[in-house]
């Protein structure tokens, strides 16, 4: 049998079933674009018609030219009606999406009880929609509900159900597990048999994890012949979600020798994963399979003598390969080497046993215990250590910020900021307004500075981010705020923390405006093309 | 074969090798309690001697009088040298426990490379530590160390290490799966051919999730004869964490007509799962399996209308079996069968036919299409369905607020707010100042409420988060604000929305203090008792 395995991401769709999990049209665009760099084969989008976003999703996901095809999800026509007069149907053709996956009833009980109609009207409402959505010439996958609890009860139904879909013209023919109840080794069996029952069709597989098992039921049904599968980045879906292609495919890949995606795309997992996890705004569990933040992480002790011998003795792959990296915690080495490490990428020679740089390490590390993350903050970072380094010269003298917001009943708030600062003998003050607190400030500050910096003007603030830290504090909680900048060539990324998210967000966007002019703030250097790791420093 | 599971609970060890996971020896007797409540038959409690906290908690659990068998954790004696001088083996022993892990190497590469030794050495080790321990009365586990990757090197010499092993005396020999990259199949496998080769011998299991197989391999170990399985409280452990016993004695009990504890005590594991993460301070994701609070949570709107007609439909086991329960989420995916059963837990009754209630439904959408979250706002949204049903009175009438914050170079960063309003014909005008804007706006409108609203005093914030919702558009993009509230006997929390985070945070506020009060809003009704889902409302 082949061992070429179809990856169908549904994160767009069963994904956003999750609670807490909720992507606008563009979100969802910006995933889509990194699933297929990542290399999946179908990019389930979601609902169309079921709300406004998903249809502006469909819309524009067309001008991405992306080379996974993308996928719309429904039912088949609705008990006693024509499939061609379904408007469910025709919202699906009318997406421009180039594959559908209709989903349809496989267990007898939900047929009663659910739809409340008849065995043999639900194959014919199968056999209908798929017979039309396959006269439109869409590519279609048949999703099997419940498929397993299903043949558990009535086998001969559950089998006649895949069987009427298939005759109907179905491309794929997928059992999902839907409430996520069943077993690897009922998931082995029912699908080998049904491999053998169907003569080699085309199956798919898609579970839940409900029971810690969505993962070890994909692969027992690929063990048994299923050769595509659904799931979702990081595991995202209803309820326990579903099954995480993060952990699937280096499975697949690395340990069973199936392949999914080239080598290269598997290196950007850990990346692709944790992009997903940024723009759906969930936090990622430091301890994520493969691709956490503790996946490779070993605490002091034998494990990390033994690793530095060789990794291989307490690690189960390379990490590398997932593009995910190797942590040594809790240990004054590891700091210190992440930054020396650091320092060396921007040209930067640190010498260990110099006082200096101990103190930059010492002040970097305090910083973190206070929640500064420089993880997602190159740009703070390498503004420390280049000050560190005396490479950094003031670009103004910060004297005062106002920053107001005032709201009165019947019209919208207004937010205004005022800034006071000096640069060489001459006092600035500036005011401005926003519509917010942080744009009032950010306009206000570039207003002040833009006469003496004037290429500030080709930088804008691309991404605002604010975490809090502390949650169980409420409002006197710490706060964290990551600013993303850009200019025509770079984008870069600084960090502020406050128990203001005021104050937090000011010193992000300082620290965004003196590494935009890193050139100018030099000494002798009087020209700047905008920042750049390399080539503006003399070493 | 019996179908006696025993169970090893390791949470308070390897659980504690879990990054962001440390425990006092007062939080390790409160998780021995609450484990011993559940039924596991053995609790490794720590390595004595390794710190402090560990001694301490050896000797004071012993006045618990628990019913599991305590269990100390280390390694077989030192190369080289006599196991009755050895220090770790000595300490375990006076730590007064009743039972004993030993750790030793079952993977030849590891025998040379971590502990650069030979393998006769090794198996002298593991023999002369084992017979010393039993000598001194304690019952053994021996933990093989990388077993089954020792097992594909070279089965001959892992075999002869569990031979080694239970001819010393072992009670329990484990196989561990150390690195957590062993696959379901495999792990079937070898289990099946020891349990043959040892002629029945009692095995035991250890897994790590770093495929995300750690609750599969458990379950595989057992079909192939294994009969003590070692697991941790909601998988915390090394790395990706160790098998995830709140998973496990469910799946063996409930679905393979296994025996691990009582039914009784089995509906008691949501409750110990949520009371240890609790202790140990760590976030339980929502979508865990079985014990999460999205577990039996449903968001889907074909999902909903059919759990209204039989739970079965769509879940896997009874949620209250395990302790658990059924929710109906709220969101844009759902439709109106969601609000509707949602407003039916509140005792509402909406007739779906009723322009009034389709009004209402398209609000709700509207709003979740604007970036509102109802499935983590509960009061927000009952606001606003009451609203809807002329339940609520206006508490005030909302003039304007202002709020500053202001910092000055040298000085700590300020924040004041002030708050205008009227309450029936008297005009009230606060100001407060505030550790953060948002804390000096609740301060601030507390004030004014105060006077005529006491029992606002009994409640307080308790969790405040921001999202940024469109990130792309950077400052100017929308935020959403969640509040969490809570007095003595109740949490509920709100939701604001707007591109301006401090108007986002007014808005969440005062649906939290309209909540709080909301006997007091109701018309034809001057008594309070504070928020209360039931029994406050006339309907």
């Amino acid at each position: 049998m082949s061992k070429s395995i179809s990856i169908f991401d549904t994160t767009l769709r069963d994904g956003t079933q999750g609670e807490g999990i909720s992507l606008s049209a563009d979100d969802k665009l910006k995933i889509a674009k990194k699933l297929d760099e990542l290399g999946v084969h179908y990019i389930e989008g979601g609902i169309p018609g079921s709300n406004g976003k998903d249809i502006e999703f469909f819309k524009r996901v067309q001008t991405l030219g992306l080379n996974a095809k993308i996928t719309a999800f429904g039912s088949t026509r609705r008990k006693g009606s024509i499939a061609h007069q379904d408007d469910n149907l025709k919202r699906m053709i009318e997406s421009g999406a180039q594959a559908a996956t209709l989903v349809g009833k496989s267990w007898d009980f939900h047929v009663h009880t659910a739809l409340q109609t008849t065995l043999e009207e639900n194959l014919a409402m199968i056999a209908d929609s798929i017979s039309y959505m396959k006269q439109q010439g869409m590519e279609l996958i048949f999703d099997a509900e419940h498929f397993f609890d299903g043949y558990k009860n009535n086998p001969e139904y559950a089998v006649s159900v895949l069987r009427t879909a298939r005759e109907a013209g179905a491309d794929w023919l997928t059992m999902c597990d839907t409430n996520g109840g069943t077993l690897p080794h009922e998931i082995y069996e029912i699908v080998s048999r049904l491999n053998l029952e169907l003569g080699g069709a085309p199956l798919g597989i898609h579970t839940h994890n409900d029971c810690e098992l969505a993962v070890a039921n994909t692969l027992s049904a690929v063990q048994a012949g299923a050769r595509q599968i659904q799931g979702t980045m990081n595991g995202y879906g209803e309820r326990c979600g579903n099954a995480n292609l993060c952990s699937i495919l280096p499975t697949l890949q690395l340990k069973m020798d199936y392949t999914c995606i080239s080598n290269d795309q598997l290196s950007q997992l850990t990346n692709t994963a944790r992009y997903v996890s940024e723009i759906a705004n969930v936090h990622m569990p430091v301890n994520q399979p493969y691709v956490g933040n503790a996946a490779f992480a070993h605490k002091g002790g034998i494990h990390v003598s033994a690793i530095l011998r060789d990794s291989r003795t307490y690690e189960h792959i390379e990490p590398e390969k997932i593009g995910n990296k190797q942590r040594i915690l809790v240990s004054e080495l590891a700091g210190q080497s992440n930054i020396l490490s650091k320092a060396k990428e921007m040209d930067l020679i640190l010498d260990p046993e110099n006082e200096n740089t101990k103190q930059i390490i010492g002040k970097i590390k305090d910083l973190e215990h206070q929640g500064y993350q420089f993880e997602g903050a190159d740009a703070s970072l390498e503004l420390l250590l280049r000050e560190a380094n005396g490479e950094i010269k003031e670009l103004f003298v910060f004297e005062s910020f106002k920053m107001l917001v005032e709201k009165n009943a019947g019209s919208a708030v207004v937010s205004e900021a005022f800034v006071k600062l000096r640069i060489g003998g001459e006092s600035i003050y500036t005011a401005a307004e926003g519509n917010g607190p942080v744009n009032a400030l950010d306009n206000a500050l570039r207003k002040a500075l833009v006469e003496h910096y004037p290429n500030l003007r080709e930088m804008h603030l691309s991404d605002y981010k604010v975490r809090v830290l502390d949650e169980a504090d409420a409002t006197a909680s710490k706060v964290r705020v990551l600013i993303e900048s850009q200019n025509l060539s770079n984008t870069w990324s600084t960090v502020g923390v406050s128990a203001n998210v005021i104050e937090a967000s000011w010193e992000a966007l300082v620290d965004s405006i003196r590494y935009a002019l890193i050139g100018q703030a030099l000494p002798d250097q009087n020209v700047s093309n905008g920042p750049s790791v390399h080539g503006i420093v003399n070493h």
